[in-house]
């Protein structure tokens, strides 16, 4: 490579690992970096509202383009970014996310300068991020080239975002003749040597009566989904997902048993899993909110393996080439002929949901779930909030290709609405569903205006039953004022924010929300549906969640029966 | 003190130091808190649509009270507020920062919950937060009453935030005879001694020929102001402040000499200071934005009095009680005779500024901020957000009462909205007036709906000039896209965040903005004025600060001139 600028060649490298849009909010101390991304004609700048927004937009991206980039200014802009910078740690993603900082010159002086706590310090807002990445850095003209590589290469391998600090003066510094790139996506992995591994839960499986394959997050970041399913394929095995998973493999595959949530939902389900002989839980995390409040009864001979590590009944061991062990895997597996049924989806619970609800009658959780399961297309990016509108929709079966993507681990809220809008720069052609409830949506609301500066398109549903309904159920008196909410008007939201020629609809009674979602299927704009139910309208899964993390509160709500046909 | 909660407990604390508000968003982990809030009597919940939001409300509400409290949930709840209170550090403000934990069992369990990176460790955000605050503690049962007591009384000392982590089962533990609470407001001070001072001081302004006194934002910090117009006054010496500290006395005093900024503007009030050949400063900071970007040419005789050190001639000393020193030093001192001219406001730069202008014509910096300055009245809470159009009003001279609160360290752009609806929670009584340009608007924007709320009536004015102005003029290419915005219709959101009795305009003439502002000054309602100008219509300010920082740009904007008259 020829002389280049520190801040060219970190631009360089993020396109060199196919980063061609940097969410974020520009400040002086960052104008080096800003000037560098407009001034590249393959590099584009997203600007976003604010930090925390960009931090979740970066997040969206991630999900779906496999890696991002976040950019912010020294002190205010960095700090209001760490929520979302930590959610996207918790979610295993690769943002690389860098921060302007004063020259070295200025820093050296100890000056009372803005963006600072006055005290002269300037290395405390590296050591608070560093936190909550995989690994910070404060570049100079010396370690520059040498940290820019050693920390894109980490947010590759380990799938964590990273934080890069890069002062002004050393930003504009030359770096003489800088070596070519060499990223690679490959995770990092402790062992190649998988035979043994392999050849033990081949045994396990083989010998099994009624093995079970859990699908987890782990295999988004190690990018093993394709081995996964050909395992499952060529040795015919049943699987399952739990929340955070949910859709990762498609649902409509023949051999998904359903999602498992413990024994708050899906009861049949929960039993399969106990019952279960032998599990190959292939990168699902077992948090609270997967496993409906740790109330699954793991079967002793369990086989967990993850992007860092992997537990044989659970004793630990270093981590393997996750898509190396599935491809040795596979071929040892004895193919069985079983038929696996699916109790997934609303039509399972409720045959009737959809026509039992008279076309005026207010809408209730009952009638809104199964009509958004209806709603979905092959190939939407879903993007749902932490709350109770995602929950509800943990019932319903997606259809092929579809993704559904939540923060169920980190769960901060709020996260939904950038992340689509993230999402949808990633992925244009296809079509972003956003869902979140209104309290959700308070938190970062005005980045709904940046879908249509960049002329995207998406659906946004939100769920307005008047507070937030998730803390009522949790809470000891659902009436307490905390969970009340400022009340907005808002289907006036998108024209404010500039989508002139959004469609933006309110709804109130099953007949309009089923015009409104056909309107929504064929519309050319932006959509925009609010939503309204009553305050304690929750689906099943979030009631009895609800019910399973505080019994004493006796929560009554209505929860659709699930149906007591056998399990085959 | 009878057997109580350690939550109960700790409301109490706040309530002890006549904290009356929270300013926060509720969340699981911080049901405990949320709940004992709620349930008392005296102490009011005041939710807000994020917690950046509630943090920069917080700092609002302790700038016009004397003291916060800003609570919020574990993990991305308080991450969420840490730029909010790194702002409150640096200037100076006490909030006491309260956060919800998990149970101390779950904790010692290492689960995988929400809300956590999924590494069982719980102590990471605690520590992050430790880096913005005076002090930061986990509360225990047993450490409880003895933390709570020590970190609300260094929050009053030190007038700096201070975190709580309060996990939950913890809160609703009993405490079993607490003692009374004992706080007290005065600042930490190294030494009571102050005569040897005084009367060095004393000496120096007797025998100086052109002594001067800066007032400065420690006098606020230390409950000073009294003492330090007593002092002015007795002494009949002339005072000037820098940006920072617009405001903090009056005005309109006749010892009163004008806003300092170095060479970057008020040309006669720089010369007067540099020509001075002594200068108290009463605890104002030396920074970048404060001095016209470090254009002061000090005189050497200079003593500076903060709350927590003293520099005499540049040698630093412990510090003493700020108020005893002042009433110490005032009968030491030799009355002047002196008269004091001031060169403040904008009928002293350009006389005609209000007329020059024809009524058709489209807003400019030129004809816009001399007419704001002549619709403030007394009394008023100017909250000025960061950026050209709280340095247009640098050289409004205010009424009698007005403050001006800025953020002009930390400088983080979005403050404002929510720190004016702070300031209007803590004094409903005064107008709050509330300046911001549309990109700091942007970030925070949804804080608008809280006034309406909370029945609060302020009057909101958007300097709409169709991106970050600042950055323009601050940057290599002020037309380089990152400045761009998403084009909102600012006028629509009042309506849209639930405001809907508001008086909402949109003004591009002169005569529409005169009008608009009449309207306002007589409105029974909140009043919201989108004031568009063209995109470069900097004030003289900015502009100088601008070419000052970029010399090399050679910033081309319309500057008024300062008029050449002699200095008294």
């Amino acid at each position: 490579m020829k002389e280049i600028t520190v801040v060219q060649y970190l631009i360089n490298a993020l396109k060199a690992i196919n980063i061609h849009h940097v969410f974020g909010v520009p400040g002086d101390f960052a104008f080096p970096i800003n000037d560098a991304i407009c001034e590249d004609d393959n590099i584009e700048w997203i600007g976003s509202s604010n930090e925390l927004n960009a931090s979740y937009a970066a997040d969206g991206y991630a999900r779906i383009h496999g890696v991002a980039a976040l950019s912010t200014t020294y002190g205010p802009g960095e700090l209001s970014a760490l929520c979302g910078v930590a959610g996207a740690y918790s979610a295993h993603l690769p943002v690389i996310f860098i921060t302007g900082m004063p020259s070295e010159k200025v820093m050296a002086s100890h000056a009372l300068i803005h963006h600072t706590l006055g005290d002269g310090q300037f290395g405390t807002f590296a050591k608070m991020a560093d936190n909550v990445v995989e690994a910070s850095t404060i570049l100079t003209v010396d370690n520059a080239e040498k940290e820019i590589n050693r920390l894109i290469q980490l947010a590759l391998s380990a799938k964590r975002p990273v934080y890069i600090a890069l002062p002004e003066d050393v930003a504009l510094s030359i770096l003489p003749a800088p070596q070519e790139f060499n990223f690679t996506f490959e995770p990092q992995t402790g062992s190649d040597d998988v035979i043994q591994l392999a050849e033990l839960i081949a045994y396990k499986i083989n010998n099994a009566t009624q093995p079970l394959i859990m699908i987890g997050e782990h295999l988004r970041v190690c990018h093993a989904q394709k081995q996964a399913l050909r395992l499952l394929e060529k040795a015919n095995l049943p699987f399952s997902t739990m929340f955070a998973d949910k859709a990762l493999l498609d649902e409509t595959h023949p051999n998904f048993i359903g999602l498992c949530d413990g024994k708050v939902i899906n009861k049949h389900i929960n039993d399969y899993v106990e019952s279960s002989d032998f599990i190959l839980n292939l990168g699902a995390l077992f948090t609270d909110f997967n496993t409906g409040a740790f109330t699954i009864q793991w079967p002793e001979d369990i086989v967990n393996i993850y992007q860092d590590k992997i537990n044989i009944n659970k004793r630990q061991h270093p981590p393997v080439n996750f898509c190396r062990l599935l491809e040795t895997l596979t071929p040892l597996i004895h193919p069985r002929t079983n038929t696996y049924n699916c109790y997934m989806g609303y039509s399972h619970l409720e045959p009737a949901a959809n026509t039992e609800n008279n076309h005026n009658d207010l809408i209730t959780a009952h009638s809104l779930y199964p009509r958004l399961e209806t709603f979905f297309k092959e190939d939407d990016q879903v993007i749902a909030e932490t709350g109770t509108i995602s929950m509800g929709l943990g019932l319903a079966r997606l259809p092929k290709g579809a993704r559904f993507e939540n923060q169920t681990l980190w769960g901060s809220i709020g996260w939904a609405t950038p992340a689509a809008f993230g999402a949808a720069i990633a992925n244009p052609s296809c079509r972003t569903v956003l869902l979140t409830g209104e309290g959700s949506h308070q938190l970062t609301v005005q980045e709904l205006g940046q879908f249509h500066r960049f002329g995207l398109k998406p659906i946004v549903i939100v769920l307005n039953n008047n507070g937030y309904l998730i803390e009522r159920i949790l809470c000891k008196d659902p009436m307490i004022n905390y969970n009340d909410l400022c009340q907005w008007n808002y289907s006036q939201l998108p024209q404010a924010f500039g989508a002139k020629d959004w469609l933006s609809m309110k709804v109130t009674t099953n007949a309009e929300l089923d015009h409104a979602l056909e309107l929504a299927s064929t519309a050319t704009t932006g959509v925009y549906i609010e939503v309204v139910t009553a305050m304690m309208e929750t689906a099943a899964l979030a009631a009895n969640l609800a019910s399973q993390l505080n019994p004493q509160r006796g929560l009554q709500v209505h929860v659709p029966p699930v149906q007591e046909k056998e399990f085959a």
